[in-house]
C-alpha cells in the first residue's frame, strides 16, 4: 500500500561534494554518481515530489594549516557553513531534506542547517563508527571521524576553538542520540559514549536482539518523551563491505543489505524523517565497476525506503483493477 | 535420524526445459544440469527411491503472436497441458512430484495436474516475485510473471481468454497460498494480494519474525483448518544472488542459502510435502562457471532438503556401531 | 570498558605445525600466517600479556602404513604427545593457552594436554564437522575427523589400540561437551552424538534459534552443574567459505563472520576460557590473496574476541579526557 503518504513527501536534495574530512580521493563524486543512479526519478516514480537543489560550490583554502592533530579545519568549517545554510533553507521551503555526500564531517552542516529550524532533534547515526572524537582525541585528525563532538551540548567545554567553526553553536542532546551499526570505536569516543549515557547498538547488539529489535528499542529510546524530528545520518560504511566496498574506511562484521533497508523503512514508517545523510560513498575506492555499482545501489535503495518504498509492494490508492 | 522416512520418500522426477514464459534464453538447461549435479544418485543415496521420468519434449509454435501484451500463449499453453499430464501420472503412480523448470510459467501446468488427483493444495510459493499478475496487469508479458493468476479460483472473472489456456480450470484458494521471499512486487500484484488477502512473507518480514517464525506461522496457516497436501513452487531467485546468481531475474537482498533450506527442512517435516518445482536456474546467465555451479548447487540441496536431509546428519534405525 | 579484565588475560601461544591428520599440504602454514597478521601485538595492544612459546618441531615418521583405514597413525600420535605436554606446561605456568593449528587431529594433544592439568574440562567444539568418528567408523581414515573418539570417556571400549596413541586417557565426559555450527555429519557420528545425548547446535539451530539463544544454552549446559574451565576448539571451517575459503574441509551454509565473533565474544564474558585451539587456516587451499587474508584475519578477529576484543570498544579504567 501506498498509504497516501505520497503527498507528504515533499523531498528537497543537495549534492556536497566535498572530501576534506579525510585523506581519500574520490568521495566528494557520491552525491553525481547516486543520481546518476536515477534516485530522482525513482523517488518520483513512488510518489515523492523532489526538487533538486543541485551541488554545493566550495572554494579552495589556502593555508589550511592543521590545528594540533586536525586537518584542513577551515575548509571543513567553511563548507560546513555553507551546508547548514542550505539545508536550513531546504527545511524552512518544507522539504524533508537529503544530503548526498561527500565524506561524514558534513553532517556538523546538514545536522546545525536541520535544527535552525527551531525543533529539537533525535540523532540516528547508523554507522561502523561513531564519529564523536574530539579534536584533542582523534587518533588520525581527520574531521570525519569527529563531527559529532562539535554537536553534542554536554562536550561543548571539551572542544578547542578552530578557525572557522565559530558558527557552531552545539544543537543536540545525548539523550537524542541513538547509534547503529558501531564496531570500531577509538578508547576515546568509547569513553564518551559511556560518560555521557549515549544508546548505541554495536554489531554485538544486532547480533543479540536481531535489527528489528534494535529498531523497536531505538524508536523508544527516542520517543520516550517528546517526538522530535528525526535527523536519520546514514554512512554507507554501516553496511558490511561485501555490499558496499566503494567507501573510504570499510569494517568487516556489517549490517546486510536486508538490516540496512529495514532501518530505512521502520524510520520511514514513524513519519518523523525530517533530514537524511548519506555518506562516504566513494568510485575510487571500489575495486572493480561492480563493487562501485553494489555501493551506489544500496545507497539509492536506502534513501528509496526512507521515502515509502516498502519491499512488500505498493499500489495507488485509487488502483482499479483492470477486467476481460 | 532417518527417522524411517526413506520408504515413504518415493520420488517422481519430471523435467520441463522450457523458456517460453520469459525472454532469457538458457533455463530450458536447467533440468539437465540439475541432474548432472547428481541430484537423483543423493536422492537415493539419503534413502529415497527415486523414478526419474525423463524429459517433457516441447514441440515449436508457429505463428504464436502476442494476445495483447502477453507473450507466447499457444507455446506456454500447450507445453503447460503436457506438464499437466505428466505431474498427474506421477502423482497417480504414488510419488511426491519433483518437477525441473525451465521457467516459472511451468507452475501453470504443475499445480494444475496435482490438483487434478482430487484433493485441495495449499501452496507455498518461494520467490522474489509474486508470479500473479493477469494478462491485463502484466508490465512485461511474460507469462513467468503470471501462472499464479490462472489459478486463484477468486481471479477466475479478471482473466482473459487465450489460445490453448481453455483447458485450465481455477484449482486453488487464495486462503490456501502462502508467499515467502518477495521483495519485487509489482502495483497490479499487490493489490491482487492485498485484496485476496493472500498471506505473504516479504523480506521485512522475514527479517523481522526470522525464518523460523516465518515458518511456523507458513504452517499455522496452511494448516488452520485441514490438513492439505502442500505444492511448494521454489523459485531460485528467491534466493539471494550472492548464492544463486544463474537466474534470469536477480533481485538483491534475498534469502540466505541457510534460510532457503531451512524452509525445505521444515516443509518436510510437515510430512504433507507432495509435489515441488524447482525453477528459473539459467546457465547463460552466470557470469563464471562458480556462479552456475553455485546455483545448481543450491537448487540440488533444496530438493535433497525436502526429502529428508537435515543438516545435523542422521542414521539408519538399525545402524550398529563397529567395536574393536 | 576494558573491564580491568587486561591483567587477568595471560596468553600463552603454540604454534603446532602439523598436517598428517588429513590429505592436504599447506595447513601446517598456519600458525606462522596468523602470527605474521599480527596477533601477538594485537592481543597486547587490547591489554592482554602474552608469551610465545613458538612453535613445535615435529620429526618424520617413516614407515607410518595405515592401521585398517586410519592413516599416519604414529605421526599423529607422537605430534600430539608432543603438543599435550607443550599444553600443559602452557598451563602450569599459568596461562590462558592459545594453540595456532595445522589440522584438527590436534585437538587430541591440546585437549589431553589441559585436562592433564587435573580439572574436569568442558569442551566447546565449533565446527561444520563433528569429528568424532571412531577408527572403524571413519570413512575417510583421516584422524582429523576423529579426534574427539579418543577423549571421550563412554567412548572408550570403541577404540582400537593404534601405534603411539597409548598415552591417550579419555579425560572428557559425554555431558561437559557442546557443539556449534555442524552441518556435514558422517552416519557413525550422528549415531555416537544421538546415542551418548551429546548437545549439538547444527546449523539448523543456529537458524532456528539465533546465535545469542545458542550461546545462552550453550552456557546453561556446560554450567548446569560445577562450573568447568572451557576448552574452546575453533575449527575455522565452522564459518561460512565466504569468509573463510582457505580451508581444507569448507561446507556451504556455514556460520557468518558475526555469528563467529559473536561466540568468542560471548565465551570470553563467562571468564571461564582456559585454552583456545584455532585449526585447519589452509593458504594453500585460497584461490585468491583475498581468500587467504579473509581467512586468516577472521582467525586473528576470533583469538581476539577471546581475549577481551568487543566490538562496542573499549577505554581503560583510567582514561582521562582531554580537555582545552
Ligand atoms: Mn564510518
Ligand atoms: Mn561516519
Ligand atoms: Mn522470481
Ligand atoms: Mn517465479
Ligand atoms: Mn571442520
Ligand atoms: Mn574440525
Amino acid at each position: 500500500m501506498r498509504r497516501a503518504l505520497g503527498q507528504l513527501r515533499s523531498v528537497g536534495l543537495i549534492g556536497a561534494p566535498f572530501s576534506k574530512g579525510q585523506a581519500r580521493d574520490g568521495v566528494q563524486l557520491g552525491p553525481d554518481l547516486i543520481r546518476t543512479a536515477g534516485l530522482v526519478h525513482r523517488l518520483r516514480e513512488q510518489g515523492c515530489e523532489v526538487k533538486d537543489y543541485g551541488n554545493l560550490t566550495f572554494e579552495d583554502v589556502s593555508n589550511d594549516e592543521p590545528i594540533g592533530n586536525t586537518k584542513s579545519p577551515r575548509a571543513v568549517g567553511r563548507a560546513n557553513q555553507q551546508l547548514a545554510n542550505a539545508v536550513q533553507r531546504v527545511k524552512s521551503d518544507g522539504h524533508t531534506c537529503v544530503m548526498l555526500g561527500g565524506d561524514h564531517s558534513l553532517a556538523i552542516g546538514s545536522i546545525h542547517g536541520h535544527a535552525a529550524c527551531g525543533s529539537e532533534l533525535s540523532v540516528v547515526w547508523v554507522d561502523a563508527h561513531a564519529d564523536i572524537n574530539t579534536p584533542l582525541t582523534t587518533p588520525t585528525g581527520n574531521i570525519h571521524g569527529q563531527p559529532m563532538s562539535y554537536l553534542i551540548h554536554e562536550l561543548h567545554t571539551k572542544i578547542p576553538v578552530l578557525p572557522d567553526f565559530s558558527w557552531i553553536k552545539p544543537c543536540i542532546a545525548a539523550k537524542d542520540i541513538v547509534y547503529i551499526g558501531l564496531r570500531d570505536v577509538d578508547p576515546g569516543e568509547h569513553y564518551i559514549l559511556k560518560h555521557l549515557g549515549i544508546k548505541t547498538f554495536s554489531m554485538t547488539e544486532v547480533d543479540r536482539l536481531g535489527i528489528a529489535k534494535v529498531m523497536e528499542q531505538t524508536c523508544d529510546h527516542i520517543f520516550s518523551k517528546v517526538k522530535k524530528p528525526i535527523h536519520l545520518s546514514y554512512d554507507i560504511d554501516a553496511l558490511d563491505p561485501s555490499v558496499t566496498p566503494a567507501t573510504g574506511t570499510p569494517v568487516v562484521g556489517g549490517l546486510t543489505y536486508r538490516e540496512g533497508v529495514y532501518i530505512t523503512e521502520h524510520i520511514c514508517q514513524t513519519g518523523l524523517l525530517s533530514a537524511v545523510d548519506i555518506v562516504e560513498v566513494n568510485p575510487k575506492q571500489g575495486r572493480t565497476e561492480e563493487e562501485v555499482r553494489s555501493t551506489v545501489n544500496a545507497a539509492v535503495d536506502l534513501v528509496l525506503s526512507c521515502f515509502g518504498r516498502v519491499r512488500e509492494g505498493s499500489h495507488q490508492n485509487d488502483y482499479k483493477m483492470p477486467e476481460p
